[in-house]
């Protein structure tokens, strides 16, 4: 009975709110963690979450949280602050998950920190959260630490990074993620007016990403603009339409200027 | 003797000229296809080559080329033309490797096509051959057939791209690479900047392209541009230097100008 009471003591309580891309794949994470007790999730809509019933008390009223160390609210963006504001007041750590978000949104509580963990979600995809980066925050010490402790009960990856670096994470997650993204669809987007199987791209696609965890990728940066080759530049502007025009002029004029070369 | 003759009569013979990270890894996998004989390697600097000398003959000496069912021309492209030239007239087929280059840049010759491998190489990073797309072209079935039938021993993906096609894709292998590993390099500035560790990015980076394996891009696409979030988008810009903000901008209207979101 006391080596009992002595494992519960250790375990970490936690109550997640959302039913989101987030939320979904923290839920399994936490539910696996050894030291940790995910012992409610709430969500507004409670479909959402409903494939969690046999794990965890599930609720969709803000008024029946029941306590907890530790309340994580990963909501979207605009929504964290008025959910913030209706969670009922109590000596708790509540944090949020956003990237894009400042800490003080959650200034209506007394402790408060950030959970920030920088990948892309879908439901569809099955994610292993020991590899992801989980960004941690928090003003007071103790929180800080409480954090640290469920943040690497799930991944082997924490960092401590504040509001102001967080919001440049966010940025830098943009242009490696949504952009990048973006010239994957205009990528496919030429091969298929060409009548070409775009899928002909994924073999450069996954090693262009591959390459550059072995190398900066400021040192593996390879093509026209980076040899400065005007011929070829001037080649493939001719069939580009405006819009990839205007991209592909861009891009190329700041790679060449990264390395010191005309355009 | 005789079945030794025989399946001497089904090896294709290829000379393979050039020294850099193309032909690097081309002569590697010449030399492992089973009914391939690479009979000799060209450079015009030995030293570039000479790792291969245990394996085929060398030469440096373009009027030294041995007889050979396939001279595959793999410099760079603004070399491609003059080596063409330089090459005695035979009887046999002549391709060059590039994918920015047209076919009729042997035109010297009277039996051409074209042998392009869409992967970016550095001599440094083994790749697998085996999954890297082969994209060939002749103007002869039967010098097609030997393409198909070469390229098949050391590739499982070969496409019969003509030059039109090949134009567009090498264009669409510079958004998916060249552009992509640009902005890889913009993320990695930005952490830099603010004393944030670049390798937070690698997960990210890493789940942006397996993504595309499964999903279409243009259904993979996720961020404020795609939602059309104004106030996320002002506060990236906020903190951008101008090369970085132009970039951030021109890609974010052509997101919401995909998905229909106004900017």
């Amino acid at each position: 009975m006391q080596f009992c009471f002595v494992t519960l003591s250790l375990m970490i309580k936690a109550v997640l709110l959302g039913g989101g891309n987030v939320a979904f794949h923290l839920a399994k994470a936490l539910l696996r963690a050894s030291n940790v007790s995910l012992v409610q999730v709430y969500n507004r809509n409670l479909d959402a979450i409903k494939h969690l019933a046999h794990e965890t008390q599930l609720t969709d009223n803000l008024k029946q949280l029941i306590a907890s160390d530790i309340y994580i609210i990963s909501v979207s963006d605009h929504a964290i602050k008025s959910v913030s504001e209706k969670l009922p007041k109590r000596d708790a750590l509540i944090v949020h998950t956003s990237g894009g978000t400042v800490m003080s949104v959650l200034e209506n509580h007394k402790r408060t920190g950030v959970f920030y963990p920088l990948q892309t979600f879908s439901k569809k995809r099955a994610v292993n959260f020991n590899s992801i980066p989980l960004c941690i925050e928090s003003n007071n010490p103790d929180d800080l630490r409480l954090l640290d402790t469920l943040a690497k009960e799930i991944s082997n990856q924490v960092y401590h990074i504040n509001s102001i670096q967080r919001h440049q994470l966010h940025t830098a997650a943009v242009f490696v993620n949504n952009f990048v993204n973006h010239l994957y669809a205009i990528g496919d987007e030429i091969c298929t007016l060409s009548n070409i199987d775009p899928n002909i791209l994924q073999p450069l696609i996954q090693e262009t990403a591959l390459k550059v965890k072995d190398l900066k990728p400021i040192d593996a940066q390879t093509g026209p603009a980076r040899r400065g080759d005007h011929q070829v530049i001037k080649n493939h502007l001719e069939n580009l339409s405006d819009n990839h025009r205007e991209i592909y002029k861009l891009l190329s004029q700041s790679i060449a200027k990264t390395y010191g070369k005309k355009l």
